[in-house]
């Protein structure tokens, strides 16, 4: 068991709709410290891709993100929701499904930000049903961007989005993987 | 002229309706190592009283924030625009009227995570007419948490927000004071 498991299991709590409320250190206080020491595991996984580039998305992948890129010494770039109404950039889009809030959305980011000398591990908090993931995948093929790979702090192995993406080619590496969870039974790890 | 000013100098667009577009390295993409090297400064002004924990609002503000994190060795909280339909958290709540975007909202943060105990550096990535600074404070002052000071990307000097709170009492540092700026003649600083 892991540090962000062992976090987990202490301090967590099953909603009802297998929601998996972690406000302590990733989706309301961000534990800084204890997300550094996980994305440790990002950095020895990936550190010999030549990442150039972070990609996530707004908003809870932001901090996570941001302290993987301490690591690899690279930038963030986060896809935005919505992008303000004075933007003139050229864009590209994805459609994301958000099984949390039960809603359709487009992701976006600057073309000029994303191009095809860009090596991007994209990174993200949750990762069930693959949507976000894919999503994201969708606007770095757009950009001809090369993706080496995917980090996740939580991944519902259960619901088989990780696998879908894995059996893309793109590696994927969780820091906690999710077995089963129930309000009941609460959290199991694989 | 810092590193920050530096970089708002050679790359910033002023759009109509004094909007700053600084998607190059804070609203867009987040150039980690610049703004760690930003973050320097309010470690220098802050290191010394006591923080606890950092206060942000999502989204903008967390990359920042979480990098400032790193150098105080506390945890980061961002306060929330809308909390999820499960949650049954205590909450302080606060409104605050965003200017770039002219909508009236409400920002909370889980009571639990902010106490009477809490030493607080309150982070943000603009500082314009001050509304944001402002509503994070009131939810420090419900939760009777200290606020040790406030610390900011950019500040737009000539809305007088900043010294609106420095007239509370409360020191803020910003990392690039902007003393005037319009599409035709770029960004003057203080």
């Amino acid at each position: 068991m892991n540090v962000i498991e062992e976090a987990i299991r202490n301090n967590c709590k099953v909603l009802p709709g297998e929601v998996l409320k972690i406000d302590h250190f990733l989706n309301h206080m961000i534990d800084v410290s204890l997300l550094s020491k996980g994305c440790d595991e990002f950095y020895k996984a990936f550190a010999d891709k030549g990442v150039t580039k972070i990609l996530t998305v707004e908003s809870s992948g932001i901090g996570v993100a941001c302290l993987a890129a301490v690591q690899f010494g690279c930038p963030v770039l986060y896809a935005k929701k919505l992008f303000g109404k004075n933007s003139d950039d050229e864009l590209y889009s994805a459609s994301c499904y958000s099984y949390t809030k039960g809603v359709e959305y487009n992701i976006s980011v600057a073309a000029k930000y994303l191009t095809s000398d860009d090596r991007v591990l994209i990174i993200d908090d949750f990762l069930a049903g693959g949507n976000a993931l894919k999503a994201l995948i969708a606007l770095c093929n757009k950009a001809d961007a090369t993706v080496v790979g995917c980090g996740t702090v939580v991944e519902k192995a259960y619901q088989g989005g990780g696998d879908s993406v894995r059996a893309m080619g793109i590696p994927v590496v969780s820091l906690a993987k999710i077995a089963s969870m129930s309000p009941e039974e609460g959290v199991k790890f694989c």
